[in-house]
């Protein structure tokens, strides 16, 4: 309860200053749909890491709120392009943007929130001053160039149709594309708005096992979750042919037979799938155990996080802060949606 | 001659130096596709028009060296978006990057390249120190909200068939989707790398106008030029639906017939036209006067640069770059590709 409380008081400190930074007038099919995703009440998850991290080590919340909003707003247009670039159909429980209004629109407006984003970063300047403003937006390349890269990795997979990958190539291609700007990035980004510095690799190892279990925990949802509540289509990951640690597992430990017809199936363009495959793909991920596999491996990567993010934080006063920051890693495995 | 040949001397220390800052690792379809448009020589205008008017206003242009790439970039970038969103098929003689690798890979390499040339902007900092980078930056983000917004414009257009527009709505639509981001912007960069300061609205009119006449040779070309020369598909446009100043003037000078029939042709999605109806409203632009119309606007509107040129570098010495910008208005409405 007290996680939940914090993380909603967060979130509506984030969300009101989000929707108010976007432009009320402009061409139509931009920034009114820029809105339309932030309004669809996320998690909120990014923003409130940055603010505790702030205040955890001993820096003034408010300093951060400019940039616990753009990373709210980064996380939103890579949405928007990742939801162009899988093709998914729902997003927080409504159609996607580009299934509402074509791919070329939403393309603009995922470009016209990440230039948001780097907007309400420039406007640090006058809070955080010109040294800490441009390390902000030195962190922030960083973490689109890990993203990028993270990306791009998950996308030659599929275009690859790579079939002989491990539990190590997913974690690299997690640490790339969700630990980086969902949880190293915001706790770099409050540590330096507090502090005024970071060390070398601050929050890299507690970001990137936080992200991977996180993603893992996604993964076993879009399998077996509810749609209700996670607000993507169930499934759709078998569709879109991803590489979930479960379909990772499942290729090394399935018969040959099995195997070849997987690789059939995965070389197939989603629109040919039918359901009867996506079901025997399904069946196969539970008996050879694969989704029990990635239930254990999301719940040990929690427990390496914890110890990460205990030691990140050792000699730090307690406060409610840090114990928000150390209590996300149960949240993350734990969440249904 | 001499226009071409300082162009070709600013295109190739741009290339090379663009070239030069590309990752040579990383995943594939990523940093190897920032390099395949780039690749394909282009025009090389954007960085031509930032070298020359950082010279013309008595700065050193290697300074101007990190920002005229980046300039290049950002172009590239707008181009392999540009190209998903329109669905072209070809760019520069061979086919566009999404056409090649899909969709999903052509909005990472978009991506990527962008933020390699934010990340180029950043470089800035140890050679024009902080005050100057981050004032480089101010007018990177200003340009691409132009740009963005001038995409949204044309894409509303698009879809929602709107067929009642005037010289007035082409000409803004210019402003913000090719002359701030082509033409003002390399310009205003240039000059204050030159002086360390710039003048309200600076070179805006100026760009402005050369931007039109730019777009609008562009459009002539798209529907009269030779694909060799051009490097984009002759009638690539009609096939798109794109609102071109031919298209405004014809819908303004047909009949409510061929009103009517233009605005059916133009409600189908490009998957459905079909070769002959191209070619009847090809004939109908020319019949009706519409391509002509076009060449005299380009040509009045360069007339109206070349004034607003000569304004603009009223009181500066006279050298070789300011030749060359001033000559750029002659060689936008002449060029044939």
């Amino acid at each position: 309860m007290f996680f939940e409380h914090a993380l909603g008081e967060y979130r509506e400190i984030t969300t009101q200053a989000l929707l108010d930074l976007i432009p009320k007038k402009g061409p139509p099919y931009l920034y009114d749909l820029v809105s339309v995703y932030p309004c669809r009440a996320g998690k909120g998850l990014r923003a409130a890491l940055c603010f505790a991290a702030c205040s955890a080590l001993g820096g003034n919340p408010r300093q951060a709120l400019n940039s616990a909003v753009a990373i709210e707003l980064f996380h939103n247009a890579f949405l928007v392009h990742d939801d162009v670039q899988d093709d998914s159909d729902r997003r927080r429980g409504a159609p996607t943007l580009h299934a509402e209004h074509g791919v070329p629109i939403a393309v603009n407006v995922g470009n016209a929130t990440n230039l948001l984003a780097l907007r309400t970063l420039m406007e640090n300047r006058g809070i955080l001053g010109p040294r800490v403003s441009w390390q902000v937006v030195a962190e922030t390349e960083r973490m689109m160039r890990h993203s990028l890269e993270g990306q791009a990795v998950e996308l030659a997979w599929i275009r690859d149709n790579v079939c002989r990958l491990d539990v190590k190539d997913y974690l690299h291609m997690c640490l790339k594309k969700t630990s980086w700007y969902s949880f190293i990035y915001p706790l770099r980004v409050g540590a330096l708005i507090a502090r005024g510095h970071l060390e070398k690799n601050q929050f890299c190892r507690f970001g990137w096992y936080l992200g991977a279990a996180f993603q893992i925990q996604d993964d076993i949802l879009n399998l077996t979750g509810e749609y209700q509540k996670y607000g993507k289509e169930i499934g759709g990951d078998l569709w879109e042919g991803k590489r979930t640690l479960m379909l990772i597992h499942l290729l090394r430990s399935c018969s040959p037979q099995e195997r070849r017809r997987i690789k059939d199936f995965l070389a197939q363009p989603r629109p040919e799938h039918v359901p009867a495959e996506i079901a025997w793909l399904y069946r196969l991920m539970v008996r050879r155990g694969s989704i029990n596999y990635a239930r254990r491996a999301a719940r040990q990567l929690a427990g390496a996080a914890l110890l990460e993010g205990l030691a990140a934080f050792r000699g730090i006063p307690d406060s409610e802060d840090k114990r928000f920051i150390l209590e996300m890693v149960l949240y993350v495995v734990e969440r249904d949606r």
